[in-house]
């Protein structure tokens, strides 16, 4: 079963991409959890870091990051790899949050102080 | 100037040093964040992400992450690359936080939503 990401890829659902190589496709969150939050997605269906094979595409995944915070003019930015539904990961396809545009807080665990 | 990791990774201060290899050193955070959070460092001194070289050791960053969350037993768990003061980055030498053992909240942007 392709993901929702993968037909994003795949332009068969619409999404404002902003970037795009040869090894991702990285576009705009539609729910933002920042100013700026951009999803950065291997097109290699990958579930997680927990399957990711060792020799895959993944090194693309933080390349891309900072060219896009270049393009963006974002001099401090966080990025987030959620693995498992635990930690909030709600499509089962690799990818990572580029969250920027503000002073970010914590790290997202309740109960625990700022960073 | 050697920064605190590059100590760390010298063993010149002490550290619950819990997994390394050639190119990276993971060691529990003394300000722990979540139930479970260690540092992912890379033994190469990159100052952040933004300063990233194309070729770096970067990739070794994820795969050890995956490693580490087999090594604890963590099914779910968030890996946060923090760059620049306001995104949260205090320490300027590239690191990876791994962060897990209980259910994690939203991305630390305050006044947004739930992820």
């Amino acid at each position: 079963m392709p993901t929702l990401f993968t037909k994003i890829i795949n332009r068969e659902i619409p999404a404002e991409i902003i970037y795009e190589d040869s090894h991702v496709v990285a576009f705009k969150d539609i729910q933002p959890q920042a100013p700026v939050h951009v999803l950065i997605v291997p097109r290699q269906e990958v579930v997680s870091i927990a399957e990711l094979p060792e020799e895959g595409d993944h090194r693309h995944l933080l390349n891309a990051a900072k060219k896009i915070a270049e393009q963006l003019g974002l001099s401090s930015f966080r990025l987030v790899i959620n693995t498992g539904p635990d930690a909030g990961q709600t499509v089962f396809h690799l990818h990572m949050h580029l969250l920027g545009g503000d002073q970010l807080g914590h790290f997202g665990v309740p109960g625990f102080g700022e960073s």
